[in-house]
């Protein structure tokens, strides 16, 4: 099998800092465990516009759609605010998402015993919590057509249209019953199929995919307004998530704030599998670019570092590895180092961005 | 001025029990007070449907436009789950909100002192929390059209509208500055102006409405997202949040939720100014039918009292009236009176919904 190719789009924001310790871990496998990948880098987001005058230059989607697996940072920050919609930073993420047809977002909302104190929830909400929100990410009222602001009358009028076809639905529950079948066995669904007649598509194809094909899953269907609450109640009720892309977009931010954990979250995107078998995918942290905090060297690289892992686990077929790499973040958690986000009031002295990747490759 | 009307529309579930302590309080009031209301009763959602084979009659429909307020139960239950969507309970109460045009949804998001141990959150997270969410109510994604679900090639499509006219926004955004003006001056506006373009221009009117009108009142803007993860952070950073209907349905249920009061909160939904210069007004307790304890004696009428309290403030002008009722509710909880839901792990027996009803209605 040839090296497999991986790049990387370390975005706006903190985006490059963070990028850079997974630098050091992707040279760590190839100096120490054989496993060398051909990296390669290019812009996106607020730093491509900068340079190209759009959040994604065409030779970048190109070589996305090569490679074997996309890295991405964050996009996004105040100095693009006021830029056109259509070529402000999340639009290049959002054109990588569609074009490659990524449609199973997977956002792990898992609580490290070493920061459960750091959640806002008590402690007994949320200590061991590890749920997996399956959101669909190519479609829905995020892609929808018409869409636009128009005049109508004398008044301007904004549209966005929500639009799932049976198809999408019935891949994305396969994805969340295949993952559920790997974990605790339980998925639900969520969707306002008391209000949505794409609520009720979806429930009905989500319920079909599972009596025709996974009869062994326990599925159970919830309004999102309700799964909003019961995730705030008591989220342990919960394995696996599968919902549209905007509940998915609320409700996994929700749960990885819940979990305390937020800048430790990393998620994935998966499309279809290519001529190799291996999925297309994009793998990014939960969190933003921190546009505060950047070039300070206060960052969290775990995030970023664990969306490798999971680079690891579902590109490269490197379960071991993964679990490896997780261990080592765990290792590092348990022996107290902190970057700033993770302090809590008693004083102690933060590492930096670079001392944390540096920790985590260590402990490797 | 004439005796002022209410319609009360129990609906299903635990509907009519805790509406039948609300009658308690309006008895009191007449035979105390002398605050009189003509007061009238009627069917809505599964009841209405199991009678008229419709969630809302159209003489239930015109009542409700001539009152002066109405107060409603809760609707829905597993019965009528399988229902055509067209006359599922839920339909009468969408049909109330959008033919009375009741296009401010008020619902606050208050945490009670004896009841922040219930939070799933810490206690210093919780304790004295008291935002109030104003979700537009009458327009976006549940009202849009074209909505269904249509065959497309092969397959079956779901489709539904998100829609949002300048004055439509401009409105809700002038209740919201209105009631940040008596209370702390704050709003947030909640859309995800970064991916819908309903969401730019949404973001584009509260700002102008705010400039122009409401210069003194601090105003903020937040991706929905964002904002749903700064809701279970620190929910304490807000004062009003405005946001569209469906952002308002999960948003304030994940609040409601997180104050650990889910059975105490009521809510108020006011449209424009009749001619007696009242608002067309329906209020109603934000916790659902809850079918699985109905007719039991277990509910809470909290939530359905205090609707009746925002009733007395917001419809009858009797804004002391009101706070002697919420005073009474805060009373009868000091002194330890819980329903089952407000019971923690301390063995402590639960009062019946009509023990707590004669409760309050003693201590007012
Ligand atoms: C940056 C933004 C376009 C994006 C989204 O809304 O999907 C983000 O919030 C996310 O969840 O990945
Ligand atoms: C019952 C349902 C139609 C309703 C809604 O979605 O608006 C409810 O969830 C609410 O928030 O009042």
């Amino acid at each position: 099998m040839s090296t497999p190719s991986l790049l990387i789009l370390p975005g706006d924001g903190i985006g490059p800092e963070v990028m850079a310790e997974v630098r050091k871990v992707i040279d760590w496998y190839g100096a120490k465990r054989d496993l060398s990948f051909d990296v390669s880098e290019d812009l996106v987001g607020g730093s491509a516009y900068d340079k190209h005058g759009t959040p994604l230059h065409d030779d970048t989607m190109a070589k996305a759609q090569e490679v074997d697996a996309v890295l991405l940072g964050a996009v996004g920050g105040p100095k693009y605010d006021n830029l056109d919609f259509s070529v402000k930073p999340e639009r290049g993420l959002l054109r990588l998402r569609k074009e490659m047809d990524l449609f199973a977002n997977l956002r792990p909302a898992q609580c490290f015993d070493a920061l459960a104190d750091f959640s806002s929830l008590k402690k007994d909400v949320v200590a061991g919590l590890d749920i997996m929100i399956v959101r669909e990410l190519t479609s829905g009222i995020y892609f929808g057509e018409p869409r636009g602001i128009f005049e109508e009358g004398n008044e301007r009028v904004g549209i966005n249209t929500q639009r799932y076809t049976e198809s999408e639905i019935d891949r994305v529950a396969r994805s969340a019953f295949e993952l559920a079948r790997k974990r605790s066995n339980k998925v639900c669904s969520m969707e306002k199929a008391n209000v949505m007649e794409s609520g009720i598509l979806w429930r009905e194809v989500v319920q079909k995919v599972h009596d025709e094909d996974y009869p062994d899953v326990e599925l159970s269907h919830m309004y999102a307004d309700a799964g909003a609450m019961q995730l705030c109640r008591w989220p342990k009720q919960f394995d696996v998530i599968v919902t549209d892309n905007l509940f998915g977009d609320l409700l996994s931010d929700a749960a990885a704030m819940l979990t305390g954990s937020l800048g430790m979250l990393p998620s994935a995107s998966l499309g279809a599998p290519m001529a190799n078998g291996r999925p297309k995918a994009l793998y990014e942290p939960v969190h933003g670019s921190a546009p505060d905090i950047a070039g300070q060297g206060k960052a969290n690289p775990i995030a970023c570092i664990l969306s490798f892992a999971m680079a690891l686990r579902y590109s490269f077929d490197q379960g071991d590895e993964a679990t490896r790499l997780e261990k080592a973040v765990e290792q590092v958690l348990a022996d107290g180092k902190r970057t700033a986000d993770l302090l809590g009031e008693d004083g102690a002295q933060p590492v930096s961005t670079s001392e944390m990747g540096d920790a985590i490759v260590a402990a490797l």
